[in-house]
């Protein structure tokens, strides 16, 4: 280190950095590395000038730059020893002829120097997952390595002491702790080191873990609990990549399909909440180990990972009893954001790794929804957004950055497949497309795990199980859109002197349950027919009233009538056609090419927060400052929700609708029948 | 809490608060005990004003106090209500016409107020135990009765944040963690206690446990790890009273009698250190739940616990390798005071019980010893005080409030009847007690578990088994006076001319070996002799030198030639006769009448860190301001050692000694030859 005390009279020398800018004069024999820390430009480092981590590494300019007043030139740092030599030669193709260790290149005249963007410490880089995103590298971990001097016999100061000495003198880290494993670690990390040691820090507070030698490997876990699926994503905190995905059905699905189902179990069962809180761990543990496998990751080399769920994921996961989220006032148990040990939520990462849980914005909308914010960060851009995070509750944000809002609303499980007759989840066999013929009402469907159209196929390779969420939703539209299907969302009855529509079939009194016969016996794998029933169709009008009158419901409190994008999240929304949702009324109306399917942002958002600790803090804040609207209490949803029963909604609330979709007549005229039975 | 610019125009009172002698102007309808925070006296209390917990019982004073400027009337305050009075009613035994609970009597005049001493927050107490010892009551611990408001439909905050919020109205704690497992505690607690739950929080800055409605009960232990013997003393942390003392062997015994043998455990297998580990852990859990049901106390109300133990007992039990404490330079793995979850050390207390364990000095003086430190708080007094605890290390401090310096000597166990023929542990059966005869050289000694001496007694009755420490120094010094025993060690050897000594046998080349039957066998157990070996001698002689020449080496370092007092620490210096001690040399002249045996005073120390969390913090800056010797360097170390082997020491050395004891004419003699010898 530069010591402008002890170094009074030796003479200085001007330094510039790019592309930072930063300048000014330093003491000669100073090293580039110590110069830039001493101007604020912030250049890697690991190895504490070993000359052996090359993160450091820079260029040293050749030439006169007037503007800057500096006539550079590579000889006017000091010239590079055999260690450097060395590194060089093993990393020739990364070199160049001006390239230099900033650790080992000392001044002796005034400098340019351009420090590319592989050695700034805060890196900005594209994390390709399952969608690529943009975020600066800055963890909460770090990882230094530095040589701690012997111990004198006599002195007091221990291993820890001694450690505590060189990582404030080498990495001005002062007021550590060190966790009391990491503790059990020091003393033979120092002897098979010979006084070396990889140090891993947290947050610039913790001593995690102390291993010999110099030893990089620093890695993290995304991770997103929903209350179907849960993903997690591995990733190396110095780079952030992502080395490894894995997800799993959450295996608290046994104990119910969705949220409500998981309360009452805990309320019902004494032991409900631990079963399912040991559900939810040990399947974590599975997935952790199963990402870890494939990128070649030790588990213990994992020292943090950042969860984001729902707030009864939320609590079911920290072992905290979920019931109050069951009935109003939907008590949270805490909304603060919250750092555990792996070790006390029984998690197989390192046993000091922390477990960061994003903060909840209110009893309904959870840490999943933080984290969808943290990725699409509406509150940074003057658009006004809509995002719309569908689960088994909708998750809803509207706002910009002039202020967000925020409600969840009871859309239940139908969008997902359940409660629909012939319902499933989005897996191999599931329709997941669907067209029916304006005039003839004939089907036509698109399987998973079979590129072609039903059309173009053999019906035995069809083999059809069942239909999943967007295949209900398109299903739903063109029924209605084939005139099949009323305004109110009843089947249409066929007139009494014609022959029914060979795809229908009705029963009951009067023949007023009808079904819709989708997919033949010999297009499916089990031999049975896939209909469309009544009660299916009236769960998707329920599901999507909730839905649109959460929406609106937002709009209203906003004040406003129209927004310039809609976000859908989450996976129903990158697999639903977002005209189809608009035919329903799923969303308000928007330009569709303002509609935007934006994949698992809930996992985007936790791979930013693990990456990236300002945005961490940031969204804590955040979590406080959206103003949440409880759904359950307040008059206008139960208004708007009845209204959006209908199929679909008002023409003139869907201009960008209108233009695109030709209605049939029939529709039209359940349309002006709503409106004059609403005034 | 009275807001004085709420206030600002209500009349205000003149308060003075005894023994305090705090008075001030209070607003009109303060409560007394907000009057008293406002003016700075501490004023217990636990139910935050409810009139239940009765801690913050006053005196309200009448009369006319000139000196004061007050004029105090019992109706100065308002009229007590229902509750009061019920409060009264329950314990009107301790109840008089003056007592007011101090949270609901409120201003209405000048009044003078005396606070007894059980309503003083910070009490000084005598804490009755192995020693009592005066300590002021004011633990990490604290506990507090808060009424948390329920939560309002559409508020974001959870049960977390308006416990905070309660928290820090009622009892001004702010910045507060909570342990997940408290979290996961909060929400029934709030239910099942109508909002209303006892919190304990450790220094004011975590919460550890959160139970429904009012429920007092904090508990600590204070913990004496020794290589041998471990001591518990269970305490309740509000009145400071020790409810129960337990104590075992330490089960490491079975890896090792000694420190040294226990190292060389620890590095000869490669589990070494995890049995060690194991073994005390599961030992102290099975210690904790022995003190708890003595004491009906349920471990889950133990809170914290401060642990003691010399350095490898600290290593071990924090499973550190103790390893480099086995061989120069003695390197510690930190001296830091420790504090770290009882589950993250398996410890079975209450899962997030804090456990502190106190700061080492040095590679060889422990924790055990700062906490003998604690109790004889050396630092605070003129008199120059020598502290010795006696173990296989004697671990030594001389100092007075001018400075402290410390050394450990390396005794061995021969003090604890180690290393000795017939040697064994205090315990019944052993030799405690001996004289010989000066004319005939015939003994008669004392047996634990009989009051009489050997020669008041059938010999039957004696059943010996043994002799343990306090014998085996007493019969050296015995044998010394007798005239049996030479100035260097060696038996006397008898006369050609003359027949030998009927109490001695000699063996060996030339009968240089000689023997000394102590008792016979019709006085033992086991029907064997119990002998005093030429070796025996020499080891005790050997651990005699050590501990003499650590005294003397801090004398020298000290720069003193005498001490006020000499502090004879644990359980050896207790069992020791100091004029035996003395005779042997054992420890430097001083006057006999301030040679004090102490007792256990490192469990002492442990328990006062326990009671006052100042005295805790002090200690740890104590445990930096030690100058430690190391004996191992040190030339006058061993330059005293091998002058220190000879029995006694020069008379010059000893004025306190030589009024006393009478030396026979070969004693006298002997000091003459080593003085001439050495010069």
């Amino acid at each position: 280190m530069t010591d402008p005390i002890d170094n009074a009279d030796k003479p200085r020398f001007l330094l510039a950095f790019q592309p930072s800018g930063r300048q000014g004069r330093v003491v000669e024999g100073a090293s580039l590395l110590d110069a830039a820390r001493e101007l604020g430009v912030d250049i890697d480092s690991i190895c504490g000038g070993r000359q052996t981590c090359g993160k450091c590494k820079v260029l040293v300019e050749a030439g006169s730059f007037a503007k800057l007043g500096i006539n550079s030139a590579v000889d006017h740092v000091s010239a590079p020893g055999t260690d450097e030599q060395d590194y060089a030669r093993r990393h020739i193709s990364k070199w160049s002829d001006s390239a230099r260790l900033s650790c080992a290149a000392r001044v002796t005249g005034d400098v340019l120097v351009s420090v590319p963007p592989e050695s700034m410490r805060r890196k900005q880089i594209v994390s390709k997952g399952a969608r690529d995103i943009a975020v600066e590298i800055d963890p909460m971990l770090r990882q230094v390595f530095v040589e701690v001097r012997t111990h004198e016999l006599g002195e007091r100061d221990g291993d820890w002491e001694r450690l505590q000495e060189a990582l404030a003198l080498e990495w001005r880290l002062a007021g550590l702790h060190i966790d009391i494993l990491a503790l059990r670690q020091l003393t033979a990390a120092l002897k098979t080191g010979k006084q070396g040691v990889t140090v891993t820090i947290w947050n610039e507070r913790e001593v995690l873990d102390v291993r010999p030698g110099y030893q990089e490997g620093a890695f993290g876990m995304a991770v997103d609990i929903g209350s179907t699926t849960v993903a997690a994503h591995l990733c190396n905190l110095q780079t952030g990549e992502v080395l490894a995905t894995a997800s799993m059905m959450n295996p608290q699905v046994t104990y119910g399909e969705d949220l409500m189902s998981r309360v009452s179990y805990a309320m019902m069962h004494s032991d409900g909440l631990g079963k399912m809180h040991k559900a939810i761990i040990d399947g974590l543990n599975a997935l952790f180990a199963n990402a870890a496998g494939k990128a070649n990751v030790a588990v213990n080399d994992i020292f943090e990972a950042v969860l984001v769920g729902n707030t009864v994921m939320h609590h079911i996961l920290l072992g905290i009893d979920p019931v109050e989220l069951g009935a109003a006032p939907f008590t949270l148990s805490t909304h603060a954001p919250i750092d555990a040990k792996a070790r006390d939520l029984g998690l197989r990462l390192h046993p000091a790794a922390n477990i960061h849980i994003l903060a909840l914005e209110a009893g309904h909308v959870g840490a999943d929804n933080l984290a969808v914010l943290i990725a699409e960060a509406p509150e940074t851009k003057p658009e006004m957004a809509l995002i719309i995070d569908v689960g088994t509750n909708a998750e809803i944000v509207l706002g910009n950055n002039e202020g967000l809002w925020s409600c969840s609303s009871p859309t239940g499980p139908a969008f997902e497949g359940a409660q629909i007759a012939h319902g499933q989840r989005a897996a191999q066999g599931a329709i997941e497309r669907v067209r029916i013929d304006r005039a003839t009402g004939e089907p036509r469907f698109k399987v998973i795990g079979n590129e072609h159209w039903s059309d173009q196929s053999t019906p035995g390779e069809l083999a059809a199980t069942g239909i999943c969420g967007s295949g209900i939703i398109e299903v739903v539209a063109e029924l209605f859109l084939a005139g099949l299907l009323q305004s109110d969302g009843r089947f249409k009855q066929p007139e009494s002197n014609q022959p029914w529509h060979p795809r229908m079939r009705y029963s009951g009194a009067n023949g007023a349950k009808g079904e819709y016969i989708l997919a033949t016996e010999s297009q499916t794998a089990t031999g049975r027919e896939i209909v469309i029933t009544q009660d299916d169709i009236r769960n998707i009008q329920l599901a999507k009233a909730a839905l649109y009158a959460g929406c609106k419901l937002l709009m209203k409190r906003r004040g406003v009538t129209a927004v310039d994008k809609i976000v859908l999240a989450g996976a129903f929304g990158s697999y639903i056609d977002p005209q189809h949702a608009m035919v329903l009324g799923l969303i308000p109306d928007c330009d569709l090419n303002h509609v935007q399917a934006v994949g698992n942002a809930a996992g985007d958002g936790a791979r930013i927060a693990l990456l990236n600790k300002t945005r961490r803090a940031e969204s804590a804040v955040l979590a406080r400052n959206v103003h949440y609207i409880e759904t359950a209490i307040d008059p206008s949803f139960q208004e708007e929700f009845v209204g959006a029963m209908y199929l679909p909604h008002m023409t003139d609330a869907f201009p960008n609708l209108s233009t695109r979709v030709a209605l049939p007549a029939r529709a039209a005229a359940g349309r002006r029948e709503r409106r004059s039975r609403r005034h």
